[in-house]
Parts: structure tokens; sequence; C-alpha cells
């Protein structure tokens, strides 16, 4: 592919290990992993700036946005449930005339259903072991060995800042 | 067997791991699983009603299956501590005498002793690979190869979707 | 063995998996296993009592302890950093002494080295697979096959139930 | 190596598993493991302070230090974020001269490139086998076999109170 110039992922099952965790009051927590932190701080150093794209809307994913200093959130996209939302893919391609690049330019890490639309389009669409079986039989999909919610997401960063996914 | 009509499940060990989460003031949290959520809202899409029999009364329970839109929540059934209770099955049989079906029509995934009685009774008795050695030995009882709160009712639901429980 | 004619159990790599959640302002929780809960039940509705010896004096243990009407909890015994306080050995033997039965007659079941004086001391002393080295290598304890906090409780309560335990 | 006088550890990944539980307001837990409070226990009990530098500045952090009777607490320092702040090599070197020692006598658990400047300087380096792959490079870094959040520090104290690490 191209290099990457827009490293964007979903949430559950990718940066989490798809746990959600529910009091009586409300979905109240998720577990992230602190390497995938690392490793999106670092690939916003080098100038590719980072994303979030989930078909929630909790302010958990809001949080954990903030606190890694993410240049891009997308909340409630890909929704199974509100079927007026906007697709992955639309989401992804207005960050991408934001930036003024193409989809092919674009690394994005999903896990469900949800996500095949923007995985069949960008340059380079990558999955962790757990996910979905129609998201994992999409052709040319990345591998990823590392499983979601402890440290996916690192290991794709690693090899981007390694120059090992640009050829 | 027939085609599934209902789809019922317990909670702890199915829609979650068996985990609960305690406080020093109560029982606080439960994790459960985003590709269960997945599944559970596909299935009702396509027509088949989702609920929850659970012995717990706990108002977790009620905040998932609000969030899920699931169309059927029995608190307090099958329970070993308040002898009073409805067992699941009478819990599932008044369930199937609103929607005018029988238990034969209904797939039901279950994991303790509690939950027996139903298994015995559905079309379609699942169970995923933690449930209690008793339930395992449940005569033609489907076996789930996920474990409970990593997705072992997606595992249900896509086969249900897929037709291929169904003949 | 002689019949067993109390059920002990520590709390933390036992009831639990030895994780400890915690806040900024405290100790906030931890996560117990759904299937040790039924165990204890189904051992007391038979008139084996049950109780629970910690050196933590945490009100989540008393939580978990009360809702599962345990009839006996002593907290803070064999405790590393308060040395004045009682042994757990001390502990079982006051409990025994109430009940007029001997330590021969109970089944305790630890993971560290502070539960090393009482699994010496009973008549059917257990520890679970992550128990520490020094636990494991006690003469004739019963290594059961079940991690703390997935379900290790249940499946000693399930042995003792079924009488394989007593001869 | 000289006798160990001084037993530093990172947090995340290394007395937790990494995991990060973020609720909608901030990151709120963290989830130690009761055996690793054990081990620094019992190391500061024969004389050998313990403490923890984290690139955090999490409350979480500090709570467990105090529960723990921690004797040093290096909040903020090796951050990748804030590159103002001191690197764990120096805040150790700090606490080295307090204490009259040298770094050589230093005992240092860590898993991430943030770590690599003290763990290429310390008399002991160790890492989890959960460490990063260039962590795990380190020449004579010494590899626990038990993960972080599991009791990999507990471990190793263990080996230090066995005296098998001082020749």
């Amino acid at each position: 592919m191209t290099k990457v110039k827009l490293f964007l992922t979903d949430v559950d099952g990718c940066l989490t290990d798809g746990g959600l965790y529910y009091s009586a009051e409300d979905h109240v927590m998720k577990r992230f992993c602190v390497y995938d932190g690392m490793g999106m701080v670092r690939l916003q150093k080098i100038g590719i700036p980072c994303g979030i794209l989930t078909s929630e809307t909790s302010g958990i994913v809001s949080k954990r946005a903030e606190l890694l200093h993410l240049q891009y959130l997308r909340l409630g996209v890909g929704s199974q449930v509100n079927t007026s939302s906007k697709t992955k893919r639309q989401a992804a391609q207005e960050i991408c005339d934001e930036l003024g690049i193409t989809l092919a330019e674009v690394c994005f890490v999903g896990d469900d259903i949800n996500d095949i639309d923007l995985l069949s389009a960008v340059g380079l669409p990558c999955c962790p072991p757990n996910a979905r079986p129609e998201v994992q039989a999409i052709p040319n999909i990345y591998k990823l060995q590392t499983p979601g919610g402890q440290g996916a997401i690192r290991e794709i960063c690693d090899l981007i800042l390694a120059g090992r996914m640009n050829n």
C-alpha cells in the first residue's frame, strides 16, 4: 500500500476485549490497554493523526480519546440500532476529505460486521484474532496476532512506526 | 427442531463469564460482551423476540436488557435462595402462552443446575463450555464453543440467523 | 477424613482470582464467581455451615458474605501487616469450639502463606491451582482443578455434596 | 549481582495486566494482584525498601502504594506525553542518592520502552512475559514467568527473599 497517513480504529473488541461493564445505573466502564495508548501517542508524534470510529455514543470513549489527545473521534457511526446513522465508511471519507487524502492511505482496525464496509475500502485493513469470521474473511485483511484489549493496536502501530507496512 | 420463534438466555455464565463485581456497598457490576448484543439485536430485527431469565433481581440485568431493547425480562426466577420463586420453565411457558407458541419452538441458553428444567424442555437447548457438568450432560444439548461473556450468545444467534439450526 | 461439618475459605485467590480493583479513593471492588455462591448456598441447605476467613478488613467481603447468608465471617485474621491479629488457625478453632467440632471435621480452602497454619491442621485442606508453591507443597493437600474466581469453591462444594470426600 | 538494597517497579503491565478501566468521567480503576502485595510487604519487613515509578499521575497508584506502605512513589516520570518529565533513571538515581546506594544494587521491573533507560542501568533488571519486544531484548534482563497483574512482582520478591538473586 501507499504510506499510511491516517490511523483509525473501532473501540469494542479492538481497543478493548469487547467487555461492557454495566451497573444498575448504566453502561459504566470499558477496559482499555496501556500498550495501545503508547502506540497511538507515538504515531501522532511522527505526524500520523489517529482517530476512533464507533457505533457507541458513550462518554467512556470520549474520555479515553481525550486523555490520549486523539485528533479524531466519531461516535454513533455504523450503528445497527440507529439506522439513520452514518456508516463508518462515510465518517472516514469525511476525515480524509478534511485531510486531503484518500481511503487508500488509511489504516483501519475493526472486528465486527458494521466495520466491513470501511475495512473493504481502506488501504490497510486490520483485524484482531477475536474478530468475527466475516471480518477475518475480508480479502487482503491484515490479521493481527494480539487480541483486542491486550495490545492489538500497539502491534499495528509499531509495524507502521518501523516502516514495515509501507511498500 | 422446528423453526426458532423465541430466544431466551440466562445471564451469569452465559451473557457474562460468571463474574460478580462487588463493592462494599453492593453487587455493583457485571461484564457483558459487545458481540452478544449485536447478535440479539439482529435476531429481533428478523422477528425473533429475545429475552432474559435469571434468578437474580439485580438492576444491572435490567439495564443491559433495556439498552438492547430486549422484549422479555424475567428476574428472580429459578432462585435457589427464594424457594417460592417460579422456575425458569414456568416463566418461559408463560412467555410462550403469550406468543401462542410452544417450548419446542424456543432456544434457551443456560449453564447451571437451576437451568436444567427449562433446558430439558425446549426445542433447542444450548450451553457454553463453562457450563456445570450436569448441564453439559443433558441429552441433545447443543454445546457452544465460545465461553460465556466472550460471545457465546452471538455464536448461537449467528447460527439461527444463518438458518442452520432449523431442520 | 471424617465427615465435613464446617466449610471455610480464604477470599483473595480462592473466591476471587486475586484481583484487587483500586480507584483513586480506595480498594473498591473484587470479582467473585456465581458458581461458588451456588455451591455454598447448597452446602448450607444440607446443614454444613460456611464461612470466610480473610486478612482483609474490606467491606467488600462482608457484602458478599451477607448476600450469600454465610454463617461465619472473620475479617483481619492472619494479617502480615497487623502482627497482633489472630492467626487463621485461631479463628477457625474458635468457630469449631462454638460448634462443638474439631479441626479434623473442617474443610478449608487457602492459597497463600498465611493460610498454611490452618491448612496444615484441618481434616480436608484444599487449594486452587493458582496457590503459592509453599501451599501446594503441604502434605495431603487436595489440589482443586478450577482456578480461584472461576469456580474453585464450587468444585469442592460439589464433591462434598456428592459425598465423595467422606471416608 | 551484589545484594539487592532497593526494589522498584513500574505499574501498568507489571503490577497490573495493563488494563485501564475508564468511565465517562475518568480513568477510574486499575486491577492489582493480591500476591504482589504480600511480596513487597515481606521485602520491606526484611529491610529492603520498595517503590513505584510510573509515567502516570493517577491517584489510583497512590492509593495502592499507601495501603501497602511502600516507601517510595514517583508519579509522572518517564512520560512520553509530558516531555519535560524526569526519566525513570533520573528518578531512581535520586532515590539511590538518598539511600547512599548505587543503581547496581537496585532491582527494577519494567515492561515498556520508557522503562528501558533504567532497566539498562540497574543491577537486576526484570520484565514480565507480556513486556514489549524491545524490553525483552535488553541484555541480561531477567525474564519473569508470571504475567503482570497475576503475581509477576511476587515471583521476583520471593526469589530475592530466598536469597537466590544474590551472587
